[in-house]
């Protein structure tokens, strides 16, 4: 069974990646590591984790086949390329390795720390890379937005359909993390919704358009909403040409587990904790648009679970085991 | 002094307006009716009102100078019709007289049950019809929905410059009304965002189209979010030209009380009970697209303290008397 | 493998009972039936569930072994005689024979439906009654707030330690069920605590003093809350003597798998939608009561996985089996 | 007309009264004071309040006849001795006056900072202690859990009927304070009902028995609800004697402009953002308890409403002049 150690594991992702692994049936959770908390049982930091491990000093000298890491970027891809070099494969939450240049990322992010590893890295979206995840050593999990939007607009990006898009989504707060802050403060969040980042200027921007391809250029506005986890975007798109939507998207996702195309606009509540996205396509026809809806749960599909899932198909197991339905 | 009657004041919007003008220094609140709760006190029905009188059964024999009807379209224009016809000035939060073509009512409602006063009514958002609205003995107040998107978009609709419209709104759950429904379920709200009238079906489409002019049409999309009441419209546009469009929303608005452009994105909580409607303007560089907020509380701006502003413009009172700051 | 069948599978507590008996190992969920909704696939109305059966038009005349009857109380009676009649086992959710003595039910609820049945109908909290759950025929699933509050009071009553006892209750609104009504309309919960049943008027208080046992009389007050499911038990004790409460309480439950002593106040989160119960006692020295919270998902162990714990139990099954944790 | 001075107007509470005496007819705002965002407009950092005055740096040197002290306990003692050295009458939101007795203040808080003012300090409840506050240099204004204790429980107190009293309050956020912290996360809030300072430890216990008189002990437990403002505190009595406790309360606050005794349990939305106070009274026939439930909006009645109306008895004006209904 391999065997597989969480780093950074007090925050919201990475508890929920431990808790996952430390169910998972082929996976075996060996440590959970965290700079802040060291010393802790992670479920007294996180009891609805219910996992009784305590909180070691992060190392990379570890003896496992595999690695989550759940850090900010920046300080991901030291760790990760100590991991890699110890012969442990890497599912890395960071943005570090989800653009595939080094100028894209110098742009959004500033100098990449280790950009010899780009080339090997694999975008760890299942639905679109699952072969190249199965053998790679490094997979960059994708961010919780860019799992809904390319998710939402794939099968119109892979017919050349694409133009003119508007993604306006809506992020529960976990999605900003587990540090207090003033725009994390329960009465700042209270009864209302707050855009940000406005303008293009999110950093989720750039990994969306990569995975759409081409000369896609999209206009994406974060919105907060006052829930805890759960993610929502509502893409609108003038296709070049009018076709069944509807029917494109059920042919695409129909052999993906995870992925549910339903009828009528999917509902935060309905994947919440659960490895699913939920997909909705409806024409407008007094306008010619077409506007896909895409669900899921931030800290789950959009994050944690999606790290299970990639670990599943990078060790030979059904891609499914383990993961919350 | 003039006096007022509130028509349907047990629902919220109308117990809000009978609120405001129980407390007016210039207007006298004389009749509160419903035909629901009768006999009685709308401060039992609605606490919050502290308005001491008791809702009567609905009459048109009325000894006032105006009435607010806060009926549901279609009820509400017999009753304005018999409201006039006795010399009763009446402002009207339904949508019956708000569509200036009896056609496009016919389209979007059923066949006008009072075509004959459909020229005369005045589209009751003070910023753009003020002057009309002075004279007028039957105002239309707007929608939320189009209250917050025409001010939202004029400035553009109005220099030729809208093209390419997508607008996302999210809306409180008092925006439904007081009728207890599945979907206004506290259980079915909590923690989710549920798109809803997707594809340019919501009733609001054609009145923003008709205020915005031309021939524009527009891709508008609401959304339920778990908020008792507030609003917050993300408009999406292609521009014809560029320029400062943040110094030309400062320049519209700065003659206007009601209206607020500030530079980063406005929230509900900043105008919650308030008639006060906030708006931010945003380039995206990358696209080239203007992104507009514009956030009102969908009772008071959005209906009921802009039925008073109406009432105050009527009755050749300082526009802003009683309204909620 | 033991089949099993849902009436008022339409509901939340039906529903959750029928998603928690579709993934059981060891038990096999035949049937959905509910009044409404019949002919639609359960993960239609309640697409949390996973559950792609088609609900049917209820009835008794089932090839099954077990039932879980999720009818309101008086509706529930006659099907459950009717089930038992045909030799299939029932854990009935309702309040039908909860209580022991039919005098009592006639008080809180009218007369009973069929008072031959309360003799041998066992009260199914576990942690109590688990012997007698096992070879029951017929099980009266505890209400949510009896489940929390007994658990809470438990070892003090069975030391004899209780009196002057207050439960100050918090529940969330699914508690109510999913019959649309003016006090579960969002806008009526949100940004509000409404205490209700006020003065020893609801009808849960019967069922808790029955099983604290002797002449203890509370003082119950529920309040809603605005969460959509959980439910915390907030109590107050003078007791008679003076001990290591805490050090009882964790001697007490070191046994049970799903009842959790831990030293600070439980929080609702830690237990949603899982089957387990969290309580933490408190002294306060100056006053010389003793203070028990207990927390759980009203839907959960107040509910649906604590009726597949008995049904675990009824046949004989690892009484954990299929229990969310 | 009498100028006021805020000093720590960046917090909620001091935000509050800012906005309150901006708009008020008859005190004149002149300065408002912060540690923190001095130089920003007070409606840039709580766009809400609309102040449009810039925050100064604090100093007690200033041309007012009274000023609000909105500062932490400790730090504001010292401050609160100058401004009156320097003949500025002050309202402090501290809790560093409210305790008549320098030992008790010891126990709770430590040494006290100015013994001396003590005797001079009259509490600021204006329903209980009006007279004294007329004349009042210095007024310390009550906690919000104690204003709403003392107005639930005082005519029971102060008719010798009150013995074995539990205080089960209820609060939103804004209580906790403007300062991030992991407990005010969003999050962590969010679906849950945390209670802290179990067992007699929080600071507000002697603060409320000192106003209930004699040797009152009361076992007061506050929890924290996913609410932004609002409090609710359910009271639990057992009196010595049966009497009309509904008719007694109507009796007692029937000249209170800001108290109302309503027959149903009262809700936090009936309050909001006013200065009122809402209480029910019912009796519990099966146990003899009396349960008392108010509700306030903690920063309003519960802190700076209250303020206002203090300042209104301290320069002779009408109590109610400015408050918000």
């Amino acid at each position: 069974m391999a065997s597989v150690a969480v780093l950074g594991a007090a925050g919201y992702a990475g508890a929920v990646a431990a808790a996952l692994l430390h169910r998972h049936p082929e996976l075996e959770l060996r440590h959970v590591m965290a700079r802040s908390d060291a010393g802790a049982r992670l479920d007294e930091v996180h009891p609805r984790s219910r996992v009784p491990l305590v909180l070691e000093e992060p190392t990379t000298d570890l003896d496992v086949d595999a690695a989550v890491v759940a850090y900010p970027h920046g300080a991901a891809a030291p760790v990760v390329a100590d991991l890699l070099e110890r012969g442990i494969r890497v599912v890395d939450l960071s943005a570090d390795f989800r653009l595939r240049s080094a100028a894209s990322y110098a742009e959004w992010y500033g100098e990449h720390p280790a950009p010899e590893l780009l080339d090997e890295a694999v975008y760890g979206l299942p639905e679109i890379h699952r072969d190249a995840i199965r053998d790679a050593r490094l997979v960059a999990n994708p961010g919780c937005y860019p799992t809904a939007a390319i998710l939402a607009l794939g099968p119109l990006a892979h017919g050349g359909l694409l133009e003119d898009v508007v993604i306006d989504a809506k992020s529960g707060v976990s999605g900003a993390g587990r540090e207090p802050s003033a725009s994390k403060h329960f009465v700042a969040v209270d009864e209302t919704v707050t855009p940000y980042k406005v303008g293009g200027t999110h950093r989720h921007t750039p990994e969306i358009e990569q995975e759409l391809g081409g000369d896609v250029r999209v206009t994406f506005t974060p919105h907060l909403v006052p829930i805890a986890h759960g993610e929502l975007v509502s893409c609108y798109v003038t296709p070049r040409v009018q076709l069944d939507f509807a029917a494109l998207y059920r042919d695409v996702y129909a052999p993906e587990p995870w992925v549910e195309v339903v009828p009528g606009p999917p509902g935060m509540q309905e994947v919440r904790e659960t490895n699913f996205c939920r997909i909705s396509v409806h024409g407008d026809p007094r306008t010619g648009r077409v506007i896909v809806f895409a669900t899921i749960d931030n800290l789950y599909k959009g994050t944690s679970s999606q790290a299970v899932q990639n670990l599943n198909l990078m060790f030979g197991l059904d891609e499914s085991l383990g993961l919350p339905a």
